[in-house]
């Protein structure tokens, strides 16, 4: 019984991307943000998440001009990092991660908060101008917010997609209601995920090139 | 406006554990297979997805016996062994990626498969005894099926957990028919996503410490 499937890639991601746009409701999206959105989608296999993005209306030309300046992708955990595609930055960006740096244990237990909180607050100066991408912790993002609420440096574009049942729904609301007047994109709900979150920096440096072949 | 939210993570942990056990349909799973699944809920935010996890009866004691007796971690991409918590493995286990290995893209083209399959063949005579976790790519697990049947080495279990809309439903469901008598967990369907398989095998490392805190 041999196995019948595609097998090459490019076909692959046409009928990928295909499938999204014919099943998705992507007509409210502007062009930047529909290219996001569909690299989202493809990232989870749900097509009803387009329904679910909130964002500001320049979220998508913010981050790509960030990108295209050189600024560094800072994430909440190895995961988002890792499925980030190095060669499709536009300016040899830096991807930074510092949930394992040694301090953060201890900076934790200093402000009462988790790992991946502290982590936030070794980010720094990097943050000026910076792309944002938060794909686990809800902490994270809530901690990110009442840094920004203090007068810390602002980042380009946050992306919010923490994922659970415990803060991550209402750490995207809190981002989304935008009282900050910052430039986000978020996957409103529990769903949500490192996959998500790389696809949308994926997206903001390269668009869907794939789709083009 | 100071952000009000759960800042403790044993706290965060065990509500959202506790939501999962509240919402989530987890009768038909045997003990270990359980915690797998609470798991891989709490990896996507999505309880929903215990309904569509399909298994072989032995599938937990499969994984568990493997990792203890030092078996390798086999990954189809670098997100699903960035997720794992190696300090979670019973016997320092090594997790293994092959896609970036400089001879995957030549063997791609020799076979007329997809980078990730390719990969697969490097796994070789690591494969016997195995645990694989696949969290990306259809054709990974097509193509690990079809070595099973030429009679490649077996592994003591495989994480199949491909996500997208071009085979991952299709290449899950071969799986699940196991016409090869493997052990086996996979999640029927487009979703899937390496969170899910690197929880899996976090859940077979370790378990759910974190609840019984």
């Amino acid at each position: 019984f041999p196995l019948r499937y595609e097998r090459d890639p490019s076909a692959i991601y046409a009928a990928s991307f295909a499938t999204v746009r014919a099943e998705a409701r992507l007509e409210r999206f502007p062009p930047g943000l529909q290219a996001l959105a569909i690299r989202v989608i493809h990232a989870c296999g749900m097509v009803e998440v387009a329904d679910r993005l909130a964002f500001s209306a320049g979220a998508f030309e913010a981050g790509r001009a960030a990108l295209e300046a050189g600024a560094p992708v800072l994430c909440d955990c190895r995961m988002v990092a890792a499925g980030i595609i190095p060669g499709r930055l536009p300016a040899g960006n830096e991807v930074i991660t510092s949930i394992a740096e040694e301090t953060v244990p201890e900076r934790a237990r200093a402000i009462g908060n988790t790992r991946s909180a502290a982590a936030v607050e070794l980010w720094g100066d990097r943050l000026e101008g910076a792309v944002v991408a938060i794909g686990n912790a809800p902490t994270a993002l809530f901690h990110l917010l009442e840094l920004l609420d203090q007068g810390w440096p602002r980042p380009a574009l946050i992306l919010g997609f923490p994922v659970g049942f415990v803060g991550a729904a209402e750490s995207k609301a809190a981002l989304a209601a935008n009282p900050r007047g910052c430039e986000f994109v978020a996957l409103r709900g529990r769903r949500g995920g490192s996959a998500m979150a790389s696809a949308a920096v994926n997206a903001l440096a390269a668009g869907l090139p794939e789709e083009r072949r």
